[in-house]
């Protein structure tokens, strides 16, 4: 597949500005993460100023790491908000199918909201996707893992939820995938080392409200905000590796990597199957 | 300008215990930029306790980053603790203007506690004197940035926020204001890429919460903490871009210079201006 | 003493999914610091999905740096629910003593749960054993600090605590004590730099959390985590010294160190006497 030329220049022209109703655990890197690909974040989740704050950004990402019943209430007014100003809205269902919490409130932004784009791990896709997902608290189960075996029905199960929420569906792991309805592409950038750090989901999905706000094609921008995402993982830990370092300095040269991508170098180094 | 000459020893010497009610997106980077200047952080923000923390401390640092109406009340409580016992209070209006929540939150901070210092870029401290400032979100807009054409009506504005406050205004920026009802002074120090990691506004203020604790001249521990941050902004930045790096390590350099900061290379590199 | 030969190994193996209910201040370090050390960490506060989460997990970590109204009651039924089902629980008490809501709360943690291990500095554990320690907010008071002359004392103090909660007791500081009711141990290893960064007090808890997790023996377990953390953070700190780097390497690095630990180096450099 070929990526638009300008991806990234055009994110970097427009500065998309993203609300980010997110987790505590991960946020630092959001914003960090949002910032080095040419974003502008704005973290706001009080119910009485979620709905001014999306009419002045261009996308909102909806991140339920830690939800609380507070947020719970901000997530659906400014969904539903975002969809009414025609702003692009991102879901991270992050843990959902870990409790009924998480799930019940997973199923009710996706009933309320309009999304642009899911991203998530196998497990939480498959949760949201049929009811079911195994799962190991917020990383996927590895009963669950993408192979090369079970790709087809990955593919499969991430068409049905986008025929049944609209969204174009982001699965990350060993090998990404996104779908809409008609079509799909496998990404196979990336490193195993990334599970090792808090928060390339997060990021993940945080990018791609950028993505989505500085382009037209959903789709093109999903699959290039994942695979900014797993090109930078693999070239920080290319580095990591080669200075005998450790999972602390992955976390920092993953924002280096994001903070130096270019359209140059994604379309040369980006591995996009159909 | 001549700053005082052992102000960074002085700090590390009192160890100023700072309490923070702030934001959770930048939090750690306040706690950690503390503590590299030789402040010590504690961070506390339920109603029940801000007044028997603040009572402990010498500083204490409200930053509205992440208002929500649970810790709106315990600002106001533990201003109002902070000004009762004689400790140094310091506002950071993060994004105000950008809700009604934020301005109210931030009118009524103004109202009930007496602030030493207020920092903020030049479109939060437009909204806290005149009510109404240009907003990018968190970030300054375009259209307020500071440079040598409006920096004469800059200062006018930053000296009648000091005037209505009693604070020392502090506003951050491509060139840095501080000023009080009689004199002010611009900083040129600091690099473009410092906006491009979150939180150098957050950590800038907590510090100055530590300088202010440890000096008895407001508006000299001001004008020092300011410096102190573009300083080891730019310093950081020269070495990320020497090593090739990018805004990943920015962050974690800026720190790093923060904790190697001494008076000696304060006095050297400062360029403050009356 | 000697310590179990594979206990890295194991835990690596056993991937133990740790359930943490922390403070948002060093809430990313927790999380990375598990994973680093080959755990799994899940985040969740909400009164409404803890005894869920803490079902799926191995461990329950309880950290009252930021503690507020809605979390309190999210800790009592998340560590009742753990010693329902036989999981490990692990309590910081972060600044018990700076404040009545800490230290009330602290004591009914106590009261309601069973804890495999308390972990703190000397100030805290004063608190809790005898209801009195001096404080210096989140830090140990100097007053406190742990030194040749006053370890018996020490020992004696974690012993009496141990004796009251059936917990295992870790001091940590200059000279760290272990200590259940039958024997203690010092550990001489880490640096004093380690308490100019936040969070090594928390991550030492968080991965204890992962170490009891993945082990029979609870104190040997404790010994052992204590032990990885000192390790990490003085080998951290040699090569941010030959660096020529600062505190925000140390934290970075800090990470490093942890994700390259092995039971070889534990054994060759582990400082650890009866």
């Amino acid at each position: 597949m070929n990526l638009p030329e300008n991806i990234i220049k055009n994110l970097r022209n427009k500065t998309p500005l993203v609300h980010c109703i997110t987790n505590y655990v991960t946020v630092n890197d959001c914003a960090n993460s949002l910032l080095s690909i040419g974003g502008s974040p704005i973290m706001a989740d009080d119910e009485a100023e979620v709905e001014e704050i999306i009419s002045i950004c261009d996308a909102l990402v909806i991140n339920i790491g830690t939800l609380n019943q507070r947020t719970i209430k901000s997530m659906l007014k400014a969904g539903k908000k975002a969809n009414e100003l025609g702003k692009k809205v991102v879901l991270d269902p992050v843990g959902v199918g870990a409790s009924s919490l998480r799930t019940n409130t997973a199923m009710e932004l996706l009933a309320n909201i309009k999304f642009n784009a899911v991203r998530g791990n196998i497990s939480e896709i498959k949760t949201l996707a049929i009811g079911a997902g195994a799962t190991h608290g917020v990383d996927a189960s590895a009963a669950d893992a993408i192979n090369k075996n079970n790709l087809v029905n990955t593919v499969e199960l991430a068409q049905s939820l986008a025929k049944k929420t609209g969204a174009v569906i982001a699965i990350t792991g060993a090998i990404d995938v996104v779908a809409n309805e008609e079509k799909s592409r496998q990404i196979y950038n990336g490193h195993p080392m990334m599970s090792k750090i808090t928060g390339t989901g997060c990021m993940c999905s945080a990018i791609l409200g950028a993505f989505l706000a500085a382009s037209e094609d959903g789709f093109a921008a999903t699959t290039a905000a994942i695979a900014s995402m797993g090109l930078s993982g693999e070239k920080a830990w290319q580095k990591v590796e080669a200075e005998g370092l450790g999972t602390g300095s992955l976390r920092t040269y993953l924002i280096n990597e994001l903070s130096l991508m270019t359209d140059e170098k994604l379309l040369a180094y980006a591995k996009i199957k159909a």
